[in-house]
């Protein structure tokens, strides 16, 4: 079978399996009048955001489509602007589907826990599997127009991550500035419940959700998808293999991303809770693409060699789920150590978070370098290149998983903010729960999806350049390795800083609106919901400008003036700080919040100094978890692709030798 | 001149200076009885804590001394002994000069500033002066056992640092528990000033100054010192400059350790302020180091090729102390912005102290690489060993600098213990903001020669492995710096971890006593200050054993499982991470420390929420900057010590292939 017409088969496959879930969610009650204005509110909202945010986008990816076409020529133009748009369009198309489900997930929830659980989960499987398709098929595409050379379309893996860089800088800084705003002032000053609706801030923090979680992880995913599955065919083709060796990592994410499709079918099935329903789809669907890979396997090389790098990724998977699951959830050591420090205030449950993030970065860190170990000896640099298949085999199924958050974040905002009766917004507290867990589990996926792939472009690039090692002689590349490590530091700044700033005026402007409206802390005045809005829109597209430039321009700087073994450096350097930064930002996150929703549940009564150290450890997680994790897992894969692109380039026009 | 001759000479000038500055200071007055007995509740804390920690820490070095004594031999056992003890020795005496000179600088405070400022800088040169001196001197006296191979004696690194370490983490956790407990039960709860003696952990707390500040910098500035003067040794041996290659570099540190004491008598020159006075030493230090060794060279030489290598280390310790001051002083944006964003309370205050402590990390970076990269194409790798002396010749000068911190930290404590003027507590209230910024300086420098001593030890192990380049094929080389890196992380994770507990204990005892004890609210009874003393100490040593156990186990399983070339990967990786990590925990410490100083000065009163907050961030920072960044300084040559003392054994009896 051609790649081609594999990669258009289960693309189109995937892509009609959307269009039914679609089909199927908006063919679903939408509820009281009251919940469709709240809904119909998040969605302008969330699509007016968007659009000025792609307009913004827009100038730049026209402007580096045209660079590349004049450098490089048509098809590395056509390659990035299809990452580019893709990427946007993904992220679009995805949220909207987010946003269509919300609301019939908050009126299932009126009839049960499971009707509630599965529309949720179809919202969530419809993003999952259009993401997959749109990146398998895009890919294929391309490589038909590439003639058979896989290196000629490199340029789609830069357009897919900047564009995914900017989605996921300003969703993050847009969300967690609402999200703090409305947190810090609403428990901590006011004393009202999340998702009150007189809280000026509640429906930013709404949009937020939407744009920050379901657009911005669905085009860092999908970015993550192509770099990865370009660069494993670049190597597959230049081992032994051949075209075997090309063609079989396509077929693996082709049968991973059926398995998908299957596994999403028993989500009806009945299970002891919502938890356990959703952790028997992740792990069914990865049984099913290991056995099939198997298979595949023995047809294509007649052997498993190969099979067990693929498989080595898949459990790869499994075992990051347990351990973010141990570090994050509520009934497990490390939560309730954070949540007990939190009775000697906040400064104990900051350091008590942050170290648990910091340790949180060993088994993973184990695991990986077992993975990796174990895949070369098994078959050298193409075993390294199929653990990162294997480990996106399942992609499909955790952006399921993933999107599957906040649309239960929102079903539950909306019920609340509606004033519908306390049943069923239990229903969706329940399934929010669960949904932490499942966002917490796909943030560190995704940071592995990204070191993975980095890895496989690491592989590819230094083969571009020609080297089979560095000369650590040559003090470019301890000085690459340097301002590798260094940039993700200061990028992780400038975002932290762009969310604090964004907050603060958040924070004031919501004391504002308490204090100035007239009863409105006694629940009988409207807040001015549109102003908050505003300030999250302005704050996140101001802030998205720096860290997006240095993320050009610093690797830019270092190829052209060091050259390209520096440059292998600098991607060494920056692959393990963004391994262990994300990891802390991304755990300690999670784990302050579930510390807090112990506190609110087990420990004590909310409004006391305990309940308040956590909400304060809960916000600065906030940023750590949804803004800066999340956004360093895409700059290193643009670094990689900058690398792929002009990796003749560093080589022959250095400046310094 | 001979090498052993110069060690000596400007070994034993510098400790004959020592003991006139001594006898100088104890000639001094002690002040009235209330003060002596402070003073002597201090000395018995410290000296009982410091006996009790070296106590469990000898088991080890002597069981240490041992095992090395058998398989390597008698020289390397000593090499190791002699840096163990004078690394216990240095700290011990050095806190003994602190304690007899704070009483004496409290005492002179109430006859002037001036009178004052040159009683606590005598007190810090006689440790900067001490600590050098001992360092050349036992290096030198190494060196001629060894029989002109200074390959030889590579243990003494190891010994050194080990003790460093134990004497770090002890102190630092001891210290921070006791300030922690003080400052937020005292500042938030209670409402009183800091060092009010009814405060149960105000004793623990000016002993942690000693047993932290003191004896932990102390033997981590003597161990780096050592580490690069060994390894600056070797690499000058192995250059083509043979035997003046070697010389070169200890004739350089003899030269600025004479410079660092003719600076200290220009302390008694008039100036504008205490901090011009000290800017002024160190100006003038570095100034006298610069053209004495430029002169050396040229004697040495014929030419000032090598000299520029100096220049530039000494050149980055100048740029080094101005950036720190930018990021941390009271005066400059960095800490307006994190005192501003306390008025929306502690979570926008500790993003807005985290992000300032990531972004403080670009131009350390940047200056270092630019040092390496100008060193290199002037003299090779023997110049970027050369930057690395220049950048320790002015130890001598920045120690004492350091000591003076808690010197006048102390002074300031007794005066207001003991109930002195208003006008006294005054003068010591000015030189201790002087000695905070000092002490922020010179933690920045400690960063910078660790890291450097690395870099010149990574060049002798990439020589003792045969090694020029690293096969980035092999995936050994990814593993070991991954884990390099992230072995950085659990190590911070772990003294935090310590901290947290050990803060958690002593706010409840502190809170226990205020209730408990009948009028210690009012002022009118004795608070129980040896129960504090005792929950600083028990955990502190508790504290101490996994971080030091990791930091020894984990070299060893990476080089004896994955090879030589592994551990170049992971002595790499460790370098650039703890290079970042530390300048993140130091900077953001002190400039949230100073954060706080400067809203307690200028914007509002003490009790608001916008102090409480900014205590918050004080109190995070707290263990960030004294207690985590530090010790990593520490960790990263314990990684090169090993390294140094294994090599040949890494590529002979690997495990893994």
């Amino acid at each position: 079978m051609d790649i081609v017409v594999i990669t258009s088969l289960s693309g189109i496959v995937a892509i009609l399996f959307t269009v039914y879930l679609v089909w199927n969610i908006t063919g679903k009650e939408k509820g009281t009048s009251g919940m469709i204005k709240i809904h119909d509110a998040i969605k302008e909202g969330a699509k007016a955001f968007l659009r000025r945010q792609y307009k913004t986008i827009s100038i730049f990816i026209i402007a580096i489509t045209a660079v590349l076409g004049i450098v490089f020529g048509l098809l590395t133009a056509i390659s990035f602007a299809t990452g580019a748009v893709l990427s946007a369009l993904a992220s679009y198309l995805g949220m909207a589907i987010a946003i269509h489900s919300n609301i019939r997930t908050a009126q299932s929830a009126r009839k049960g826990l499971n009707e509630a659980l599965t529309t949720a989960y179809y919202g969530g499987a419809a993003i999952g599997m259009l993401l997959t398709g749109l990146g398998l098929l895009s890919v294929g595409l391309l490589y038909h127009a590439s003639e058979g050379q896989p290196s000629r379309i490199v340029a789609i893996v830069f357009g897919a991550s900047l564009t995914a860089l900017f989605g996921r800088i300003g969703g993050g800084v847009y969300a967690k500035a609402a999200d703090i705003g409305a947190d810090l002032v609403g428990k901590l000053e006011i004393s009202i419940p999340e998702d009150d609706p007189c809280n000026p801030a509640v429906i930013a923090d709404q949009v937020g959700d939407n744009v920050g979680d379901v657009a911005g992880t669905g085009s860092d995913v999908y970015q993550s998808y192509v770099s990865a599955l370009v660069s494993a065919m670049i190597i597959g083709l230049l081992s032994p293999k051949g075209y075997t060796g090309l063609f079989y990592p396509v077929a693996v994410l082709a049968i991973g991303l059926v398995s998908s499709i299957l596994a999403t079918f028993i989500i009806r099935l009945r299970a002891n809770s919502a938890r356990s329903a959703i952790n028997r789809v992740m792990y069914f669907s990865a049984a099913l693409a290991s056995v099939s890979s198997g298979i595949a396997a023995w047809i294509i090389f007649n052997n498993f060699t190969v099979f067990y790098a693929v498989l080595a990724g898949i459990l790869t998977v499994i075992l990051w789920a347990s351990i973010t699951e141990h570090f994050t959830s509520v009934s497990r050591p490390p939560v309730r150590m954070i949540a007990k420090s939190a009775q000697t205030g906040s400064a104990t449950n900051i350091l008590a978070g942050f170290s648990i993030g910091l340790e949180s970065t060993v088994f993973p860190t184990l695991t990986l370098c077992g993975a990796i170990f174990a895949a070369f000896y098994l078959s050298g640099l193409y075993g390294v290149a199929m653990v990162t298949i294997g480990f996106l085999s399942v992609t499909a199924t955790l952006i399921s998983m993933s999107s599957y958050g906040p649309i239960v974040d929102n079903a539950n905002g909306i019920l609340k903010m509606s004033g519908i009766n306390f049943k069923s917004a239990n229903v969706t507290e329940e399934l929010d729960a669960v949904g932490n867990t499942n966002k917490a589990i796909c943030k560190g996926y995704a940071v592995g999806t990204s070191v993975l792939a980095q890895i496989a472009m690491f592989l590819v690039y230094v083969n571009q350049i020609h080297i089979t090692s560095l000369n650590i002689i040559n003090p470019q590349v301890m000085i690459g390795l340097l301002i590798g490590s260094m940039i993700s530091f200061v990028f992780s700044s400038l975002i932290i800083r762009a969310v604090g700033k964004a907050a603060f005026l958040m924070i004031r402007e919501v004391r504002r609106q308490f204090d100035e409206i007239p009863r409105l802390r006694e629940k009988k005045a409207k807040p001015d919901y549109a102003y908050c809005v505003d300030i999250s829109t302005k704050k996140a597209l101001k802030g998205l400008l720096a860290p997006s430039l240095i993320s050009i321009i610093v690797p830019l700087a270092v190829g052209f003036l060091l050259g390209g073994e520096a440059y292998a450096g600098f991607i060494l350097g920056n692959l393990a700080s963004v391994l262990l930064l994300a990891l802390v930002f991304t755990n300690s996150g999670t784990a302050w919040d579930n510390a807090k929703k112990l506190i609110e549940s087990e420990f004590v009564q909310r409004g006391g100094p305990t309940h308040a150290a956590a909400v304060i450890g809960d916000t600065v997680g906030d940023s750590f978890k949804d803004a800066v994790g999340p956004s360093l897992d895409i700059l290193i894969n643009i670094i990689g692709g900058i690398g792929l692109l002009f990796a003749s380039w560093f080589v022959a026009y250095v400046i310094f030798i």
